[in-house]
């Protein structure tokens, strides 16, 4: 986990540090609270903390239903209990909802309205502004677009249903994609005794490696797909991606452009829709937790 | 079309009228302008004229990209050309979506902030209202519900590409179905050699028909699928069924809440989530666009 101080403009931070999320000797939570006071700006006042965690979480209360990665995390009330802690407002949003904000404030999406960004790594996760402002839903639950149905029957997601766009499109389907096309006795440079990763199919692929290559164009497929719906049901002006698959270039972007075109009804759609990568990185979480903040603090 | 005059509050109109869309001497643009002069009210200033128009069209302008169903309303200016005539502010929406602000304002979705509207009949519409506005997106073409992927290669659809929700859930969805399958073979109480419609095939599955009780599971299935994707887009609290097809009740209702259910990752998105018919019925656009007048003029 990061954290970081701001001043109140900008995004130079004050004070800045990263630790490993677990620890033999301390639970997660008092790991956050020991990170926060390292990076607490002695000569500032400071007007609120911000966290981007991972959920599904409830923004209103901060309360975390469940974070699957963050042991512990379950039914975890996070906000109550910074709130114990720290005499100061408390703000808590969805990582990749808060990434989506980091970008429209500080990234590549700044002056456009509409705005759905999407990252695709080992999990697919998603923040949509709106009109101007961050779509949350009812209780907060809303952009969840790696569950986005793609295969009416299809492959098992990480949540336990069927075919929605994480089982097929994120790194691990890459992966396996790969791995059930070897065990049907398909060649390639990759093999089934080795490890290996969605970068390392991106690799033999870029080496020619065709059964890769239509690893990538299988997740492609599916991308363009969900983009798609998602363009029919937003109208937006941008579509950013970001995270680790993102990064593999014409590999990925090529069969998704191409079936995203296809699907689409009418070429009002695409007339001036732009569609980038992300730009903060690994500081996506920071500056979207940063751009909550001001945005609670400037309208409270 | 029909119209109506309503006094600045409530929803009981002044004046109301209707008449066929269509006629061999006048144009429709002509028959909308004389309509509205014969509902024009004779002893109240009028405030503002709201239009809910068939779409694809661009509610800022009120330029009509495409209305299919109405001769010569293909890149047609309506707002402007109503401009002309009347000295009056105009308001124009996408019918859908206003049927969705009308069930919001003035229907079954009264004080919910996160709402889906679908409606289910020759084709498939849709409106949102999110975070307390109607979404309506860059161009404001958000909402075409209807034009969700729910199959990656699936049947084509009426705006000619593959696999939307209104190629498979749509009453010509459910008919083409049960065509298709008496073509193959299969036994009815429906025939290939007479014209029926939706309506016709939820009557033969009331009478027990299993071929019919098929073609609405099929389509039900489709339905519960999209659902599924649009609750983990939006988390909402209510959704609203409207149009023919969604008065076909558990015959629909049933498959599709199975698999809707069956689809969805987190129970907290269906804890306090209300799935309802629309309340509104041939009066949801007259409505809706006196719901987006009153909006638009308390905004000014």
């Amino acid at each position: 986990m990061r954290a970081a101080s701001y001043p109140s403009t900008g995004i130079q931070p004050i004070n800045r540090h990263k630790i490993s999320t677990e620890s033999p000797i301390e639970t997660v939570f008092e790991r956050l609270v020991n990170l926060i006071h390292v990076i607490w700006p002695v000569n500032h006042e400071v007007a609120a903390i911000s966290v981007a965690s991972a959920g599904p979480l409830n923004p209103k209360t901060g309360f975390i239903y469940d974070a699957p990665n963050i042991p512990g995390w379950k039914d975890f009330p996070l906000g109550d209990k910074l709130r114990e802690i720290f005499p100061v407002p408390i703000f808590i949003g969805n990582d990749a909802n808060l990434a989506a904000m980091g970008e429209w404030k500080y990234g590549n999406g700044i002056d456009h309205s509409d705005l759905i960004f999407l990252t695709i790594s080992t999990g697919i996760g998603g923040g949509i502004i709106c009109n101007n402002a961050l779509m949350e839903g009812h209780n907060g639950l809303a952009a969840e677009l790696g569950h986005i149905t793609v295969q009416p029957d299809g492959l098992v997601c990480s949540c336990g249903k069927l075919g929605h766009l994480e089982a097929l499109a994120s790194g691990p389907a890459i992966v396996a994609y790969v791995r059930l096309s070897l065990l049907s006795g398909q060649t390639s440079t990759l093999h089934l005794d080795k490890e290996f990763s969605a970068y390392d199919v991106a690799l033999a692929a870029k080496t020619g490696d065709q059964l890769a290559v239509r690893a990538y164009a299988h997740a492609g497929f599916y991308l363009g797909q969900a983009l798609a719906s998602l363009i029919h049901i937003f109208n937006p002006s941008i579509i950013i991606l970001g995270g680790g698959v993102a990064q593999s270039g014409a590999l990925l972007f090529e069969p998704m452009l191409e079936k995203m075109y296809a699907s689409v009804m009418e070429p009002s759609y695409l007339q001036d829709l732009e569609i980038v990568p992300a730009r903060l990185g690994d500081d996506a979480g920071l500056l979207g937790a940063l751009a909550l903040a001001r945005q609670k603090l400037q309208n409270s």
